[in-house]
């Protein structure tokens, strides 16, 4: 590299950039690769800072390499082949609610405890990627810190320092929370079911994005509740003149979104969209239920913003967890429900009195020390890198025509292959190979997404997971 | 003692009952103080085995002392003064429910954190009684066995080997439950939520004792469901003929009984009656669900049976936790939901996705090796003593007239007083002396027990308590 020969000044830059994607083309750097520094760049092609920017820049506008905050240039895709995103979806909502697979979905909840499955139908961090070591240590603590060591019940809206805590987190994403406005619950589901519970009565209309979480549909179902599926785009989430209509037609209760790195599509609003869905909700009072439970885990600059982040009124109920983050088995989530508080913190007290006293304590000083923000920042790169080999992967081992998400955060893509596959035959063939995902058709009432499915990458990339993914494909392939 | 003079062989055993009663009555010998054992009176008055027993079983028939099994015998009662008990409930079930006072039960929550209040409101065991030392050693444990520390989400019926465990407890109650029979679940209200919500509609009516526990009536409301208030004794429960009336007139979707030791009301159903409300409930094809939290906090010689273990159809929904005798704030419960069992466990999936995971481990181990007999009998002594002690005291320091009931298990009393008092005027004032109890008034939707109320003996006894129940009383008095 040193004898790099420079003919024009003009295009060294160029021939820099032009170096680095050959090795990459080559598999010479692999994706998720570190590059050398800028300063490292200078005094190695004894360039200038200019120059050397100036070439990355160039790689990054190719969408080869990508540079992480605070953390450097990373290598990001392989230039040989580019997969097409889903197109927005149509959902059609015809006769009312057609149901959902439920044979499927029971048999991918019982998949979690088969040891001998390589599970992509899971929406969470492995083990390998929580800071288990530090949360145990937090236990300990926490033992000898709360009076009667956490046995008692704990004051009814929760935890105070961990709604402390969460109210303080909310200035990263544009949010104005106080301790006070916070309930804490058993998880984001609790959450949402609670506000579901306190904002309908069986026979109203939630709307919902499509393809959607298909927990949020069983919860729906089991309260009665009809479901409006929306259009959704896979990049910038539900399509705000969809929901506009549906408002105006008078048809919907409440709303209930993800908003950023939807499950399962990986889509996030824009930030017009969001302040848009929110005076829309405002215009025809009509409560939002936001999901934000992957928000923290975001690959791009900055923390995305929320709907509540423009919720001036208090109509949109937020609710998040760190069951995507820290320790899904701790069951520590929360909402704030804006001026719904009441009703919700009713809700929680009927059905469950109050929330694991000793597991809400730990998390609590989790986030207190700014742990929680070392380790996201690990966690998002793991992903990250997971996420692009992944991509990568598809576009190699999977037919022709496949598309795929490209969501910047979260933990799911959502994969759509030929028209006429269908990928509940397929999973059941690829379970005989030891291989778990979700089909596409669980994540809708009605009769949609054959053709598609959604697989969790919420694992440390490897080369068995290359085999495994290899072996998808050709599933995929004969299928 | 030992020269006592012995005149005629027929009388001596009466002679040692007068001498210990003399010690009762001029407070020598305390509530819950322990008598010399059968061999020691032997000894000391140079009698017979049998002449010793003799008189113990005159003392024990004037209710003046009991036996404790595996313990010996202790001092139950002061005989100066006995308390009636309050007569069967007759509730009206007039025009619909006419709700509760929920600013009360809302104060009464948040009496919770307040340290300055002595709490007679709660019946839950103050932190003195529960194996904190051991409970917390189990947590290292679990956090050094558990896959992942506990981070990952259990399986979704719950820890096997806590279920496991729940089975094989079940024969001290004559059940025959096996681990796959039980779902657990986050405390028992969170099971009986589950129940309820698998079980009725809106507009659907459950049946309740009489007076009921608040959070029942609280949670019903809220599923929307109507209420049947039915009579109830205070020693045996609901009132058979009642219920079966209710059923006949094809009234009732679903029954919710806590059979033993009852919250309020302290009543424990005799085994035929739980025998017959079994058999009724599978003539008519009504889901009975069993709230059987108390019934390990017997004071007799043996585990109550349950409703439960007379069913052999599946129709009977047995909800249990560890909330009152190991930690509230672990969230521990579990229900065996009989043949309703599918639609419980989607409830829990749909509402929660799983239970706390470490807290459910931590329990598991403590049921598993014996520690939790032993606890038990220990808790048992202590509540019984302090039971007694109440009883005693409201005696001697509440208003000529009052009625009290006397449970043989459980951590409430139910006191009657005259007609005209209102004590909820008379909570008010307690909470001034920084007194907290539960009115009567909260535990009916009927406008009803105005002049009742709950007070919990869940906590060691001690001077300080005596004082407080004087000055209770004395309040009580000037009202």
């Amino acid at each position: 590299m040193k004898t790099l020969a420079l003919s024009a000044k003009e295009h060294l830059y160029l021939r820099i950039a032009q170096s680095i994607e050959r090795q990459i083309d080559t598999g010479v750097l692999k994706i998720g690769d570190k590059l050398p520094s800028i300063r490292m760049v200078c005094r190695e092609h004894g360039v200038s800072m200019s120059t050397a920017t100036q070439a990355y820049f160039e790689l990054e506008r190719k969408a080869l390499i990508e540079s992480r905050p605070q953390s450097g240039y990373y290598v990001r895709s392989c230039p040989r082949k580019r997969l097409g995103v889903p197109a927005t979806s149509k959902p059609v909502n015809r006769h009312g609610n057609e149901g959902q697979p439920e044979d499927i979905i029971t048999r991918i909840y019982q998949d979690i405890s088969r040891k001998d499955l390589t599970l992509l139908s899971l929406s969470v961090p492995s083990d390998e990627l929580l800071p288990i070591a530090k949360l145990n240590k937090g236990m300990v603590q926490a033992m000898r810190e709360l009076p009667g060591s956490g046995t008692a019940y704990e004051d009814i809206q929760g935890n105070d320092k961990l709604r402390r805590d969460i109210a303080r987190w909310s200035f990263t994403w544009g949010g104005n929370l106080e301790e006070n406005d916070i309930v804490t619950t058993a998880g984001s589901m609790n959450a949402i079911s609670f506000c579901l519970m306190a904002l309908t009565e069986r026979g109203d209309t939630v709307a919902v994005e499509s393809p959607v979480y298909f927990g949020i549909l069983q919860l729906a179902q089991s309260l009665g509740l009809k479901v409006l599926e929306l259009p959704t785009n896979a990049c910038t989430g539900v399509e705000i003149d969809a929901l506009k209509k549906a408002l105006e037609r008078n048809q919907v209760k409440v709303c209930l979104l993800i908003s950023n790195f939807n499950n399962p599509l990986g889509s996030r609003m824009p930030d017009s969209h969001k302040q848009e869905v929110v005076r829309l909700m405002e215009r025809h009072n009509v409560p939002l239920i936001e999901d934000d439970i992957y928000g923290d885990v975001y690959f791009g600059d900055s923390r995305p913003l929320c709907c509540k982040s423009f919720d001036e009124s208090g109509i949109v109920l937020w609710c998040g967890s760190v069951s995507k983050t820290l320790a899904p088995g701790y069951r520590v989530g929360w909402v704030a429900p804006g001026k719904f508080k009441e009703e919700v913190i009713r809700r929680k007290i009927f059905h469950s009195i109050s929330a694991t006293t000793l597991t809400q304590e730990v998390i609590a000083n989790f986030l207190e020390n700014g742990r929680y923000e070392n380790h996201l920042r690990r966690l998002r790169q793991t992903l990250h890198t997971s996420c692009l080999q992944y991509i990568r992967a598809i576009a190699e081992y999977f037919p022709e025509g496949t598309k795929v998400s490209h969501p910047d955060g979260g933990f799911v893509l959502w994969v759509e292959l030929d028209k006429k596959a269908d990928t509940i035959a397929l999973y059941e063939k690829a379970v005989r190979h030891k291989i778990s995902f979700a089909p596409g058709r669980i994540f809708t009432l009605q009769q949609q997404f054959n053709n598609c499915m959604r697989l969790s990458y919420g694992v440390r990339w490897s080369d068995k997971l290359d085999d495994t993914l290899k072996l998808l494909g050709k599933l995929a392939h004969t299928h």
